[in-house]
């Protein structure tokens, strides 16, 4: 009896090689069914972050059915393989236990019931263990979709043991906001693990140093308003701020990337706008970096 | 009712971020009947006469349904977001008005009823204005195909009223064509705006000039016909020519790109066939550059 | 009468531009039931050898229907292109007949009926020869799936006919294996037409030459346990042994590519374990490099 329709999938596969294919060919043999969105396969390899957060970002928009996630580094090994059930049932996450699903399944209510792939008569029998993506993976997740339940999969565990994701919290240091940069998007926005309520009472204007720069940028919802030669703050579609330019890469042209760190200050009236060399005197209250974000994830 | 069950989608998105996948989510959130066919999401960022110019080659092979094109540097600024009949209703264009639409919708007979997408409760709730393609391209994608009706997405709009798109006529200049290259494919091959019509009466052999370089080429209809070290002028998949050489890039080896200006001039028989920097003589009669090949988009 | 609902898709067409789209479209277009699996379309343009290659890795998890391959420097020209059953019917393949198929028919049980695609009826019109992925292979592969009979599409040929594919095999100079890389994955691991058989006995541990490099590599069956800084011979996913380091990329760090030739020769017990640059004395009994696992393909 199928029970789920959809599997999204998302890996660091990237899409030179037949490894995306094979999964989905492995998934349409098994559970012909079955459509597979694929969310993204061009994850860095090896980057669990860069996978966690990107799996955060669309877990709200991935329909019911299998999310199934593969950045791997320790395929073969003892990491633990896993299917948890998230949003009472309405998904099940297939996926390594190595931090990638963590603030996913936390964004989507936590876990519910989860097991181990210890069962391996659901797995494929492979020459190799470098490709569990196609052995182990893919076989259970087209299983799931099948009526296969979790406790026929493997041994339950307790939902509180997954491995933590780890994503940046902002900190206050004076008065500055330390940010990092947790993503840079094919059209070089700079996304910041700020919100806009980090820069409320900033007057709209805020002072961005890091390495040997100091900027200014403006506050603006959208890439059009910035301005050309101007720096803006963007709310950006999953509500960050992003530190981008009007129509080219604020990445490329700032020498911004993924882990940058960013020193924000506000810049705004009675201050030194669009003079952002002048010394900041004084001091603003700020919202506590208080690590919220992390934990709602 | 459900109306349409395919979404035929291109965008400047890329494929190393989980925009395309987003979107796809959120259309099979919305319409599961539905099968997107991806065109292309590897536009150069914000290029939308590229994006016109690749839609426009796909339209005639794009099968009813709803065609989803996003190439949208002004996301969330005053541009119109538009849903436009084509075909007699046989498709449903949806995307920005900025001119990428344009040459697809005249190739496929025009417009018909065409609306702005003003009724934002059919678009999703966003915290964010940067994402249109998550946030109301693709639930007006999807609902189209429910059968939601274009009077319900928003308020009618004169269809002639469409930004019109850009694409370069070539143009006549003592006995010279002065085309452009319209597109660089994958393999290299630099597609010009000109037909084989441009070059009849020519013996099948031009002289091409641009930048410093001043070179014969053969018009084939094979690229293996154009034979190690000579250059052809291929006879390509959409009925234009192309600069191409055999098994290799010709943008690469001769530094052509989208844009460049090269003029062609005939070098046949009673020519400097084989001599290219020998002087043309003889005036020779040339359709006339006329445009008609834009106005036909 | 639907035969087949799934297309199996592998080219070298890229993806940046539309020509897989519209390959889809065109099989969307004349066969709405079918899925297409996207094997891969990011062989090296022209790279028939690496297709091959592609396709023999994949064959075996490809879903029951239609195989898809189109690498096709010869576009247009006398090659043929072929219609080829295979595994007693439960599929077709539909290809130039280039070399490109005959390993993955040979790995799936040999050729069984095959035609020439020589019934243009079947064929869409086109304005130019170079794009046969679209007028002649997509809508022989939906018209497959239709029930479209082999017989119809042309005339039939001996499939011993086919042109067979080129796979390098290893041999034995004095007491080394001379190998060569077939493939360079997305991860930087560098396969070998090398399996366990061909390194048993040598107690786990191998001496490594290519260009002026010797190095020592332990056999081992996931990336984590070659340790950092360590090479490692891993028994890959396709069951032959891959070049490879923890969480880097060997080719990047060690220069290798496709094509590249390394000499291998045992380096364990008894021997210069860790010491790479010492001679090696005793000769050891090797199985034959006798050609049969390109006989198997």
């Amino acid at each position: 009896m199928p029970r789920y329709d959809t599997v999204s999938f998302l890996s660091d596969y990237g899409l030179a090689d037949e490894f995306v294919g094979v999964v989905k060919a492995v998934i349409r043999d098994l559970a012909p069914h079955v459509a597979v969105i694929d969310l993204t396969h061009e994850i860095p390899p090896h980057d669990i972050r860069a996978g966690a957060l990107a799996l955060a970002r669309c877990i709200q928009y991935v329909p019911s059915g299998v999310v199934l996630a593969v950045v791997d580094p320790g395929v073969g090994t003892a990491r633990r393989a896993l299917a948890v059930e998230i949003a009472g049932g309405a998904g099940v996450v297939v996926a390594p236990d190595n931090g990638l699903i963590a603030p996913a399944v936390a964004m989507a209510g936590g876990p519910g019931a989860a097991v181990v792939l210890t069962n391996t008569e659901y797995h494929l029998a492979a020459p190799g263990a470098t490709f569990a993506g196609r052995d182990v993976f893919a076989p259970v997740a087209a299983q799931l979709c099948n009526g296969v339940s979790l406790a026929e999969l493997g041994e339950p565990i307790d939902p509180a043991e997954l491995v933590p994701g780890v994503i940046p919290v902002p900190r206050q240091e004076a008065e500055e906001v330390v940010a990092e940069v947790l993503w840079v998007d094919h059209f070089g926005n700079a996304e910041l693990n700020l919100g806009p309520e980090d820069v409320a009472g900033w007057d709209g204007v805020a002072r961005l140093r890091w390495g040997d720069e100091v900027r200014t940028a403006t506050v603006v919802t959208t890439y059009d308003e910035i301005g050309p030669g101007a720096i803006g703050l963007v709310l950006d579609s999953y509500g960050l701020l992003a530190v981008s330019l009007m129509r080219r890469s604020a990445a490329d042209e700032l020498g911004l990337a993924a882990g940058t760190e960013i020193r924000l200050s506000p810049a705004g009236a009675g201050r030194s706008r669009g003079r952002p060399d002048e010394g900041l005197t004084t001091p603003v209250a700020l919202r506590p970096a208080d690590g919220s974000r992390e934990r709602s994830r």
